[in-house]
């Protein structure tokens, strides 16, 4: 199974894939959208673009999109809250559904802890997945995502094979 | 000339289309998307299906989206900027340059006053778009949004043609 993890943003929209096989984990790819324009439209369009061809080129099965928050007031967060909006919006529209993770929950994921350090997420994002090399911060969030999600499909079909056994 | 105005929400979406001939105003139609399913990519990829839609078959030269407010805290107003993002991108993709408004800026454009009540408004819109019957208060918004755009390209002209003029 193919997973991609998306860490949303306006400047810079992280994305990272990974292949999941059983308890094996493999990096596939990731990057960085850096939507242009100089108009909120010209920008959100870019941003679709964009994420739109990472998906052509990567065909994932399942997709996770990181509940990122600011509390630098109402108007960042409604910005946002819109570059979210795409993020959620093109895996939608290649027919996959669309996992939503709040930060702490992709730090419990992937480092055991809710309240991990950046460069520790990072840390265990290297460990996880071997000769991953991040293209920047956001796409070491966006592998941390696809992680989780990972994490909590393999737990859901323990369940499923516990539940099928009793 | 034709507008139009979109009210962004994930519930209610409201949307109007005016006509604008130099200082005519005429109502062209106007309605209310309400997204369906049950997650949020389903409901995304829905209003992004819906408003579509309206733009297909009423065609508008421009368009204006409100910059919507909640104070309700970062959960909702992420929310809402989620909403928001689709109703900034279906006019860009369809060609179209986006005008924001924060609701203040429509209120003063629409009644003259910058904290006008919703009441208030809807009578404005009544009386400056005869016969408009607005589908729901946020259709009633939306057609305020396209007032307030027409208001705004109407000064423009005007200052285009003082400085022409000079």
């Amino acid at each position: 199974m193919r997973i991609i993890g998306i860490d949303p943003g306006l400047r810079a929209c992280g994305w990272g894939v990974i292949d999941v096989d059983g308890p094996r984990l493999r990096h596939v790819a990731n990057g960085t959208c850096r939507p242009s324009g100089s108009d909120m439209g010209s920008r959100l369009m870019s941003l679709h673009l964009l994420l739109t061809a990472v998906l052509e080129a990567h065909r994932p099965d399942a997709a996770a999109v990181e509940q990122t928050f600011v509390n630098a007031g109402g108007q960042s967060t409604l910005k946002l809250g819109q570059a979210r909006g795409i993020a959620v919006l093109v895996p939608a529209q290649a027919g996959l559904t669309v996992g939503e993770y709040a930060p702490n929950a992709v730090k419990k994921a992937v480092v055991g802890v809710g309240h991990a350090a950046k460069a520790q997420i990072a840390h265990m994002v290297a460990m996880q997945l071997p000769g991953c090399a991040p293209d920047s911060a956001d796409a070491a969030d966006a592998l941390a995502v696809a992680l989780c999600h990972a994490v909590h499909l393999q737990m859901s079909c323990r369940v499923a094979a516990a539940v099928a056994r009793a």
